[in-house]
């Protein structure tokens, strides 16, 4: 156990919460005691904005409590851990994701896999999240951010960021597959550079004329319009993995069959309505669909360190923490381009 | 290149066709050439009725000839060979399954998934199958069966037993693993009895009150009823791997609840209708879905060394050929425990 100085831990939070289903933010204070033993308080320097924010202050899924702080793709700096703490120190530089704890004691926590923990607490579900000057999770769910990483874009790493890298890792992705992405937005921009740098062949899947050639930018060696069954047709057991970063309804079959033999259609966007998928079309080639969560705590440092030597970095629009209904409008819009990131004045 | 004595291939094979979609199944002579350089021909001892035999006859799948010689899972003794087979010879006691031959030349063929080849040939589509005293195949596709392998019982496994088998291979199902099997029919009942001697802990899901204790006698180490929601909700989370063998509509999500984090829930029975299923139950949990079809020749003998090393055999009724017809009758009455084989009356 290290003896640690918290000297510098607060007694009150400055946040922006929804006070009911739909906003606005306002300025919102809440105390918050001593430390728990496994707690650690960040100074919070950014957080990005994540669709499930909105959808959070919306209470799109019948979850949210009032007052609402959202905020869970939080850069900052260790402002004070608790007594049990040793792997962090006060002045580090960190990331919080969605998730602010977990059980520790489930079979997933004892095998690597806490962000299947069952009983895994999120930032902004069980607490109130990083739209803050500061804010506090387990030190078990907090990572390090490795020097080299541009602080003022890194936000969205730690929620969209690790939603596309973890299945690169959970499904053994290759160097030598070809892969797809569909849906080139704050996720999909940056599956295309993490399966760059991987060594893959990449396709963007996209709608968007005006973002073909951001998408070759971006990573993607190949585009194909996703409205186009013909091109897609063409495209007939072409890919050994494709992820799905939309929450819309697609002609799965269609896309299954883009898939070769053993490939596998992977949803890392939480489409509401059901799949309708053809038994026939996973059957005859072996095909595999599946779905993943963010990512472990090992997996996000992992990635983070994969971010800084390939120099990959989600595409921000920034705001300060004060323009905080601006942002959200501005996410409302769809036009944003990729992703959007709030700033502490102080930082 | 081996010099074979063909001196015993025929010019006539005498088997059993349906002229018409739906039967009945009448005696037919056709002639045959010299065999081609690769391939095989085999005195049929005996042959398994599978499902799918009925379905081509009765033309489900749209896809019937007529004259159509149904009949794939032979097991037989090699009669003669083309000039560039060497591996087999004259006397062998062998076995042939769906795939009567395959392209050799695609991607899947080259790495050992031939059953994935999409040009691959099937012993009842293209050619006439085993329901005769001759059958004849690439010798590629033709497997041998190794010693201590009862004969009269084996044919099933030649696709029903390898259709269950192959996937514990391709998707690394582990000893440890809990893993259940829906439907206990021709599929199932061989299901239950490799997981069995695979390791794993085995539940048995079936609606049928009277094979309860048939399924523990097979390998089950414990039975759910498929059609009680309440057992299977309260099963929620148990299982590493589940394989359906049915062809009927379940309640998907229902059974996807039982799976663990990670878990699969597979197809090995072509439900017609689709799956239905919903996006965030795979991915709060990184579930799977798949299907898969037979296997390759080399999944194909690794499946019979481990029936003969398990004592693994088919429960099968037994009739001669010449009485096909009323094992056909006996097929569709569903009452089969668990599997029909016909033989001929020299073996």
């Amino acid at each position: 156990m290290a003896m640690n100085d918290n000297a510098t831990q607060t007694q009150t939070i400055h946040a922006y919460a929804a006070q009911q289903a739909g906003g606005p933010l306002e300025k919102f204070s809440y105390e918050v005691g001593d430390l728990k033993p496994n707690e650690v308080e960040i100074d919070v320097l950014h957080c990005g904005i994540c669709h499930s924010d909105l959808s959070m202050i919306d209470n799109e899924w019948g979850m949210s409590k009032y007052p609402l702080v959202a905020g869970h793709e939080v850069i900052g700096r260790v402002a004070a851990v608790g007594p049990q703490v040793s792997r962090l120190q006060p002045g580090m530089t960190v990331g919080l994701g969605w998730h602010s704890g977990y059980c520790g004691e489930c079979a997933c926590c004892q095998t690597g896999d806490q962000n299947l923990c069952q009983s895994a607490e999120s930032t902004i579900v069980a607490r109130h999240g990083g739209f803050a000057d500061k804010v506090r999770a387990d030190a078990a769910s907090v990572v390090v951010v490795p020097e080299g990483i541009d602080l003022a874009a890194a936000g969205p790493l730690l929620c969209g960021g690790i939603t596309v890298f973890n299945p690169l890792v959970q499904f053994d992705v290759q160097p030598t597959d070809k892969v797809a992405v569909i849906g080139i937005g704050g996720l999909g921009h940056l599956a295309l550079q993490f399966l760059n740098a991987w060594g893959c062949e990449v396709t963007a899947f996209t709608s968007s004329e005006s973002k073909r050639q951001e998408a070759l930018e971006l990573g993607a060696h190949t585009t194909l319009n996703s409205r186009d069954a013909a091109e897609i047709k063409a495209a007939a057991g072409s890919f050994d993995f494709i992820i799905s970063t939309v929450n819309v309804k697609l002609d799965w079959n269609l896309y299954l069959s883009t898939l070769k033999p053993k490939g596998r259609l992977h949803f890392v966007g939480a489409t509401l309505e059901p799949l309708e998928v053809g038994v026939f079309s996973l059957i005859s080639a072996q095909r595999s669909i599946s779905g993943s969560p963010v990512g472990s705590p090992a997996t996000i440092e992992q990635m983070l360190d994969f971010a800084r030597l390939h120099e990959i970095q989600p595409k921000v629009e920034s705001y300060p923490m004060s323009e905080i209904n601006e942002a959200f409008e501005r996410l409302k819009s769809g036009d944003a381009r990729y992703r959007i990131v709030l700033s502490n004045a102080e930082s």
